[in-house]
């Protein structure tokens, strides 16, 4: 992470391990805290802090609001990594693996309250302000998990509602962090739309980067298998775009890989009707559609330039990433 | 239910059909609708209307705080049955068994969150003040729901420990109902206090009702299996209180009826050691104490005494029921 991103980052750090959750019922709140421990990028909180000091605000001023997002954020990983059965999670066990789904459910639930709480400690006209954007987004977060997994077994998925999957599933909450950065910063309406809709469109870039990367980073490089996707038949926006411009031969290639089982060859396969199809170069098209969308919006947010910076940091650090 | 109460009942199930929930992802929102739609007696939202009516102000003012009331604790209902692994619930499918488990997942965190977005209904002052009581009642009954997990693989509980249990898990909602009516009817923090109070003691007694009723209502009068519990080995206040009062024999002929496989034996069996030891009588007699609590609350409660009819009212028939 950049260096003028470090402050943010630590302080993030250090408000985590501050919490208190209570201590009994231990099952339902040592996963919470186990969960949080596991780290990440912590990307979303540390967009709610820059957003706040982009308003001329001290950024610890937004601790309970970027720890609510925070929280939130892991409350939908616990549950998504029940839906998807996923028995790892940053390298470690999934709560529902470590202990068992019911906690893994109920400790869940726990921290989605526990995140609102967070949101509680401020005065009631900015608690107010906040709860809109974060009901609005959590509600949002929701649905794309739903369309996510409607996705799973339909049999032709366009690429719109792909769009409007990721954009529910990932995109708003990155909008949502720093809305609600901007909201304890004390900025105009005008300026909230802006930093949320640069949120917004950053957090597709990522997302459909999340797909490229999936299939072409390096392997020595990459925290999980290369072409991970891939082999779980994920429809992803380069599969998906894919399906869309191939003719009836290569339609039928499609379909060959899709019931390929052997790994390497199902990659390979993947790989060279992709080329043909120029699926890659398509992809990094469209990301840098949504990544130009965001600087424009950032662009056309009413601060002075200087104060931009770390927000231009952020954005660049996010796009650069090789895992 | 009372004359008195049938039109909360009625303003309550309008106001329930009248939710308008977002149409898409169907099934994020539709399992909302359908377990809405189950009814039940609709208790807690109409304390809550009550609540708000006690302190002069139109009960319809309430509508959003006693929908939010509603909509929680079905919430906690789709994600209690799953736990559970319950297949039925008033008579009709389950959501998971409807459904399935992750569709039921999701959509309690929906509807959990539809709930925050009611509170959100009313001014900053009135919604932090409701949030603060909401959120607090949110954290304890996921609690109550842990420790009630927590008991059935434990060798022994103490009543005192149970009694805490369903505190959490039921009284504290009973509470929060009352609670949050009379913070939008514009109640003193004091009066406040004391129809918390009432609600959950009449919470507690409710609940210790409960399990009286499992194994001693009118099989023709009760809704589910007479003995349910017991069947299933679940530690009630009278099993516990069984195990605490028994001596050497009457604790092995308890430990025999666990292990009795012949459901009309089990249940006779339960019955003739209960009997022994008095124990229908001594939870009747823990039952009217919390009972009497409630009603000592309600007497201090500082309103004209005409107004507090309809809580009187619903404390009766409550605790006259027979299933």
């Amino acid at each position: 992470m950049e260096n003028s991103l470090h402050k943010y980052l630590q302080f993030i750090e250090v408000s985590v391990k501050e919490i208190a959750f209570p201590t009994k019922p231990v099952s339902l709140y040592q996963p919470m805290t186990y969960i949080l421990d596991l780290g990440g990028k912590r990307v979303r909180p540390i967009l709610t802090l820059i957003a706040c000091e982009v308003f001329g605000t001290e950024f610890q001023r937004a601790k309970n609001a970027s720890l609510a997002i925070e929280l939130f954020h892991n409350f939908s990983l616990i549950h998504d990594d029940i839906m998807d059965n996923a028995p790892l999670r940053r390298g470690k066990p999934t709560v529902h693996q470590k202990w068992n789904q019911n906690i893994a459910i109920l400790s869940g639930d726990g921290m989605l309250i526990e995140a609102y709480k967070l949101l509680h400690n401020y005065s009631p006209e900015i608690s107010h302000s906040l709860a809109a954007v974060f009901n609005k987004t959590a509600s949002e977060v929701c649905e794309g998990q739903q369309l996510d997994m409607d996705f799973e077994t339909l049999n032709q998925v366009f690429i719109t509602d792909y769009l409007e999957m990721i954009r529910l599933k990932t995109a708003v909450l990155l909008g949502c962090s720093l809305q609600m950065g901007a909201i304890v910063g004390g900025a105009s309406k005008e300026n909230q739309d802006d930093v949320y809709a640069f949120g917004m469109n950053l957090g597709i870039a990522f997302q459909l980067q999340d797909d490229i990367l999936d299939l072409y980073a390096d392997q020595a490089k990459f925290g999980k298998q290369v072409g991970g996707d891939i082999l779980s038949n994920k429809k992803t926006y380069l599969l998906l775009k894919a399906f869309e411009d191939a003719n009836s031969d290569q339609k039928e290639m499609l379909s060959q890989m899709i019931s390929e089982k052997n790994p390497d060859q199902k990659i390979k396969l993947a790989k060279t009707i992709f080329a043909e199809l120029n699926i890659r170069e398509k992809a990094e098209s469209k990301m840098n559609e949504y990544y130009e969308l965001a600087l424009k919006n950032l662009a056309h947010l009413k601060v002075d330039s200087s104060h931009k910076k770390p927000l231009q940091d952020l954005a660049e650090f996010l796009m650069s990433r090789q895992n």
